[in-house]
């Protein structure tokens, strides 16, 4: 019985042991988390202003670590002000719970102890009343014996037993009346003490074997009972403390895996809204001075010379020969252009396939934490040691540069043909009005009269395409 | 122009700084997450041995941390050998991609310049020419005027028009004959050189005006067309590489929380687990030599006596009485305890209504992870600086106290029925079997030969049911 309230005591104590060690234990990550968060405040301290794409998920990746640093600072705070707080009142309840237990067990051994006590007493009781008893019936039959030797010499023929002692004849001698008288008397005596010590030892046998009934029960009562309750009594309310305070943890932690999971869809947001073409408009929006077109350039007119292309005799066909040779050049340079066009674009939907590749799912290198053993080795090579990479960033180089070759092609190409189109398409236009316009090779006075006859239907055609563009003159236009 | 490429360079210089920005912020982070993931592993290295479940839960709570640690340091391998790489190569190839798009522009503007200094030649050959033409045919008009005036001279009534050449009259006066044909061939030769002249100049204005019209085309093409273009080709897979990036992170940092979602999981079964009944059981099976009852104790024979009670007269009517006063005591003392009992429950359901409480929910301290503030203060007072803490902690333990003043009175009642119980049952059944074993009274030697004949049937129900229980004898049953 001494074993088992050690026991009790080396259960508390580890009890104890386990509520300082789960104490310890949130004490040292709560250091931990306010380290990790410290580290990440810092390193979320910077954040620039933009509007482009790039910039915002890097904003938004410096916002995520400072939610994350809050997050653990949180955590760290928790642990400090909930959590062990919890475990050390779990462990004094625990000890306390411990101490009052044990003062029942032992009051209940004690018991026990009383009741063993008890019936050593009755039963050293027993054995001596029943020694008394066994006595008194040898006593008696030494009597019995002597009686019958008695018998024996005076009347043989009657057998007598030992217990019929209303048969003593007064008939018989006087000597030997006496003597058997004397003999009587003894065994009648021994007879009464024998009957006496026997109701005696009987009663303390009864007692003896009803203390024995009442200690067996108490000690089973006590192993099966007691001893369970007293079990209970110092698990009370452990389990369920226990599991409040890990349930503290777990909502703790629970709650920094939604703030993260949350910041981290923001995230994703930012990363799948990166666009090339808003940031490209926002970019010319932004430099709107510099990526603006200039004005046109107008007419440098000489001496109120009218800025209208000629297209009379002899000129006209002249100018009609350059059209048509225009027209061929243009059709020319257009069809070889388009499949420069056509190989770019090709090039270019091959390099946007592989920058689009999805090579970013590192699930595998995470599959450790299911086996949970030291699989340093292979989570490395994922991404950098393949030697596909290297091939695959040589062949995205090359097909780079090879882009940019048919680039540098389609664009001399198509400045080419924009100048060649204009002019064309300036002839042309002058060829079907050519009619109006006889402007040129009369005299001067009659030129000019025309000038003045015309200036509302001619002139303007050009004026009027230049003045389009006119907002803002810049250093270009004057050469 | 100049402030084109200058924009751009800024732009590459932005992009630089960022992705140079991300990967020092990686590289930090990695640090941070190796440091988190070692100091977790620190904390996750001892671990114990117990089949309790409280210790189950300690012993997920290490396991928890070491995979955390795990996923950490996976985490941080992942910033430095693919994160960061991917970060670098997207730095080195919009490097590269910046220099080759910048290249094409400068080759854009400098065939641009080409077409403006066209075009400024065109302007000043024109501007010539048209000098040249005007100049013409002022001396044209002069050798007019003279003509006329000599016209006038010799026939005012005939008034010329200044291009009709054709009219020149052979009857006229020599001497004014000769000035005449000397004027007109000077007017002759004037009206040819300002024919060529005037052609020249209209030739030249169409030059510069076809010039002037490609010009704009071609500056129109190059702001609309050519920069877009450019800033196309320096974006060249920058958005789709830096979302790959993001990606990774985001797949890394996924990986991360499901991992440790699975592990909260665990705990959080463990938690649920967590049973005062089991581990009671469990307890007392391992301690099964502590724990696990004694052999009854058997009637200590007295020089060869039986163990049966002797309910014969004159015991008999004393038994009966006695059993009769048992009876009575036990049904009071069943009611009383009952009672006692009844008010212990009640207190204990109590207590476990106290120590069940859901208090555990620390969300609310989260809640500025979505405000963004700092709210250090509301966070503290979730659990421990609640006045309400101190009052219920009070209250527990004054239950407590009470409960185990109910369980102490319960325990002894219990310990006093026991003992009690255990006597009257064996009187009673004495009493059911008396017919059989008159057994005591008689004398001695009767006594044994009864002894002798119904050993078979009495004293085996005694003996019995003490052998069922032994299996091991220890100190205290020789007592």
């Amino acid at each position: 019985m001494v074993e088992q309230l050690k026991c009790l005591d080396q259960q508390c104590e580890l009890r104890v042991q386990l509520l300082q060690d789960l104490q310890d234990f949130f004490r040292k990550k709560a250091e931990i988390e306010v380290d990790y968060s410290r580290n990440l405040e810092k390193l979320a301290e910077r954040k620039e202003h933009s509007i482009l794409s790039p910039v915002n998920c890097w904003n938004l990746l410096l916002l995520q670590v400072k939610r994350e640093s809050r997050d653990h600072a949180t955590l760290s705070d928790l642990y400090l002000n909930n959590i062990i707080p919890r475990f050390a009142q779990i462990s004094e309840d625990s000890g306390r719970l411990f101490k009052k237990s044990k003062e029942v067990g032992v009051q209940l051994q004690e018991d026990l102890m009383k009741v063993l006590n008890e019936l050593y007493t009755v039963m050293k009781t027993y054995h001596m009343y029943n020694t008394d008893s066994m006595n008194a019936e040898s006593k008696l039959k030494d009597a019995e014996k002597q009686e019958e030797k008695q018998m024996g010499r005076s009347d043989r023929q009657t057998p007598r037993s030992p217990d019929t002692l209303s048969s003593i004849k007064t008939d018989e001698k006087p000597v030997r009346r006496s003597s058997v008288k004397k003999i009587e008397k003894m065994k009648e005596k021994r007879q009464a003490k024998y009957t006496e010590n026997k109701l005696k030892a009987i009663k303390a046998r009864n007692e003896y074997l009803l203390a024995l009934e009442a200690t067996n029960s108490c000690v089973f009562k006590y192993y099966i009972h007691d001893l369970s309750d007293i079990i209970d009594c110092c698990d009370l309310g452990y389990h369920a403390s226990l599991h409040r305070a890990l349930r503290t943890y777990l909502s703790a932690e629970q709650n920094v895996e939604t703030s993260k999971h949350s910041g981290m869809e923001t995230l994703e947001g930012a990363a799948e809204s990166l666009e090339a073409n808003g940031d490209k408009q926002k970019l010319m929006e932004t430099y709107n001075n510099v990526f603006c077109p200039p004005a046109r350039f107008d007419f440098q007119s000489h001496m109120g010379d009218t800025g209208v292309v000629c297209a009379q005799q002899p000129l006209e066909s002249e100018l009609l020969q350059r059209c048509q040779q225009l027209q061929s050049r243009l059709s020319t340079l257009k069809i070889e252009n388009e499949e420069v066009k056509k190989t770019m674009e090709a090039t270019l939907s091959t390099i946007q396939d592989m920058v689009t590749v999805e090579d970013y799912d590192v699930s595998e290198c995470f599959h450790h934490s299911n086996s949970m053993e030291s699989v340093k080795s292979t989570f490395s090579e994922s991404y950098l040691s393949k030697p596909s990479l290297a091939k695959r960033r040589a062949n995205q180089q090359e097909t780079e540069q090879f882009y940019f070759t048919k680039l540098k092609e389609f664009l001399e190409g198509r400045s080419l043909i924009t100048k060649l189109e204009a002019k064309h398409d300036l002839i042309d236009k002058t060829m079907g009005e050519s009619q109006k316009s006889d402007c040129c090779l009369a005299s001067g006075r009659r030129n000019s009269a025309l000038r003045k006859q015309e200036s509302g239907e001619v002139i303007p055609l050009m004026v009027e395409s230049c003045i389009r563009f006119i907002s803002r003159h810049d250093g270009m236009s004057v050469i």
